[in-house]
């Protein structure tokens, strides 16, 4: 992880929550849960980022991802630039490594990335300049590590901060995942007491990135006793590339229904890292349900965001 | 009108000018009025909605009227999200309600909402959280209430407040309008003495828009006299739907030419909402003569959404 | 150049170098070199333009460019607003100098204006209010001046100021290049001692751009001495409309490699407005290596850019 932290282990980078040490984990969440109570507006943080430049820049689109991120960088004082490189007339056949170079040349030094390909933003942390920071907003199926975090948050807040006697459930496309990596590796640091993994056996990745888990096949039965359910996004494209039959038969096998939310603990939270496939992976009485903090983790992630840009770049 | 105003009769949000008391109508316009003069620059007003974000969720793209939302913002100090929802990479599937809640929960409390179907504001604003406001910068062709405050600002600026002496006359695809609609709202609430309204048949609405007008399919019989000639865009769209036959026949019937305008009181002025298509609604020595009010009603609407903005969020 | 300059000789738009008095250019170039200091951060430059707008009117996408200017922009404590007019969404058959005198009409002074067709932004420049300023940031194959104020800027800080004693040698399309036709009108005005110019005929210009440039379509013999290289983008569009043969035979002939290179003074400077077609026109080595001022031209862009806003804005 030299990449992503210095000799004094400082953070240099946030490029994934894999070896990222607890202490700094944790400390990432404190200083986010600091900053939820000032996410929503005022000015008493704009002096940190003043003067300062952060470029979003998406080698794939996500208004989400970038929303969220550009009202942190706003929030701190920064300037943002949204940079569009997923579009042929930006890219003209540039390297992406030209692409960075030449933004940071413009005198940014915060990039916010997001890239179709898996590792293509530790990529770009190599060939960075000493003084540039990069944040990971979600590299292939790879990382997503602020997504990780706004999640550890959102269930810290729910559950207290001792993980040792949750039992998570992790459901969906585990496979195609960047999230789900992200989750996994953050509640292993964590110390979570139990994670289960459960999906279609053709949406579930290979036994290295399930170390630990308990896998099955069988949603009910994954469902018994959990504190937490994590669902996933079902994107179309399985369909089409027939991983999955139909999203009625997904939504029978492995839809998050009220009766079947009832199999998990009595307090048991339920969340979805958005947008939601409302009637596929998830029935609109548990998304809008008391016990679903999904519009929990959009306001989290605004506050884990500014802790991230105030840690890299404050 | 209980969803856009409190039971004080204060406004929560700006959602249509039907229905809207005449005080509160006039209000704003006086306060468009008083702002217009720092309309153009300046930082007296940046403490107005400092430290808040002000997102256009627009369903629908228009350049124009979100820059115009977008200057507005600026000059009040708030910081602006462009959210462009009509892409389908913003959508992914996800309802609308889910788009604005999830902005809602990243710590956003105004929006500027397009929309290409009736109605959809008013449902937008309907699941929103207490203390969300929405702007309706387009619905379908239901509402523009901004366009309609930014038209009668203009008219009362070339004409003086009382409107009782007024004939104003409405020309062209009434039918498909929402700028015609709010126009209509607006004249009717500040006691406009005579609305009159001209187009093809193929282009006029029913009785229940038209109520108390003057209708006529005459474009020089209708312009007799009229102090006011308020022109609207023609879409493409109408002749390839059929509508019109083609567009040298809509010029000869009902584009205003200079000729045609000396039917009109001599003192009249000329209003169109832009995009002008020119040669076609309107000749150029109309659109760039001295009784064009045209970059008038621009100039005016920043100040009216600043004046909105204000009312709403400040 | 009346339109460029008041009677006074004061700047009024920056449309083109050509005309520009050499104390006009030298003042700029001192400006901007006074600027890179600042131009990467800080807060000692905001109130220049604050409480101004600034408008990247784009009738043809450039997100490099665009992002050059903003940022410029912002350290100047701009609000910048960016006005995508090369969707079709955003022009709906409007003019564009409708499309101007809107935004104008909404308060903005400061336009930066890129357009595909020659002369497009004079046209502009000509229709504008009185007090409204135009940067041109390239408009077809006419003219890219703040590119050639960069490039000056970047070759003064290497070589001296001084232009007198320098070879300088442009290779590519310059028949295609309005960076080529802004860099000569600049070389001339700074007494550049002696200009090259090489390109396979099929994309070298006329006389009238060439006058006093020594031409040549061997590469070799071009490069022999010269103090700096300026390398154009070769478009691919340039292949399927059969002016070049392949790429391969364009990199062999006119790519830039260290072994050629070597043909150069010892000391000579290798340039490229970028985006680079790496293989194509300039070879990695070259690109990457210690006579490469790339991204420093990107950095000089930006306070070239602060130079230019300030001086007719600020």
């Amino acid at each position: 992880m030299s990449l992503q932290t210095d000799p004094q282990g400082r953070l240099r980078h946030l490029l994934a929550l894999e070896g990222l040490p607890r202490a700094t984990l944790e400390h990432l969440l404190d200083r986010a849960q600091a900053l939820a109570g000032h996410a929503h507006g005022g000015s008493a943080m704009r002096g940190v980022l003043a003067g300062k430049a952060v470029c979003t820049l998406f080698f794939e689109p996500s208004t989400r991802t970038r929303s969220s991120f550009q009202l942190a960088a706003a929030r701190l004082g920064a300037d943002t630039l949204n940079f569009d490189a997923s579009t042929s007339s930006a890219k003209k056949g540039e390297t992406d490594a030209d692409t960075l170079r030449t933004i940071e040349a413009m005198g940014v030094h915060g990039f916010v990335v997001r890239h179709p390909d898996d590792g293509a933003v530790d990529a770009l942390a190599r060939v960075a300049r000493p003084g540039t920071v990069l944040v990971n907003a979600g590299d292939g199926r790879h990382a997503h590590p602020t997504q990780g975090l706004l999640d550890m948050l959102t269930l810290r807040q729910a559950k207290g901060a001792d993980f040792s006697r949750l039992k998570v459930l992790i459901v969906g496309d585990v496979k195609h995942s960047r999230v789900a990596r992200s989750d996994l590796h953050a509640l292993r640091t964590l110390g979570c007491g139990e994670i289960r993994i459960c999906g279609p056996w053709s949406l579930l990745p290979g036994p290295a990135v399930l170390a630990g888990c308990t896998v099955t096949t069988d949603f009910d039965a994954a469902l018994d006793g959990v504190d937490a359910v994590m669902m996933l996004r079902l994107q179309r494209e399985r369909m089409e590339s027939g991983l999955v039959s139909s999203l009625q038969d997904y939504h029978r096998d492995y839809g998050l229904t009220v009766a079947r939310l009832r199999q998990a603990a009595p307090d048991a939270v339920v969340m979805h890292p958005g947008p939601m496939n409302r009637g596929v992976e998830i029935a609109d009485d548990v998304a809008d349900g008391p016990q679903s903090l999904v519009l929990r983790q959009v306001a989290n992630g605004v506050a884990v965001r500014m802790a991230v840009l105030e840690a890299l770049l404050g």
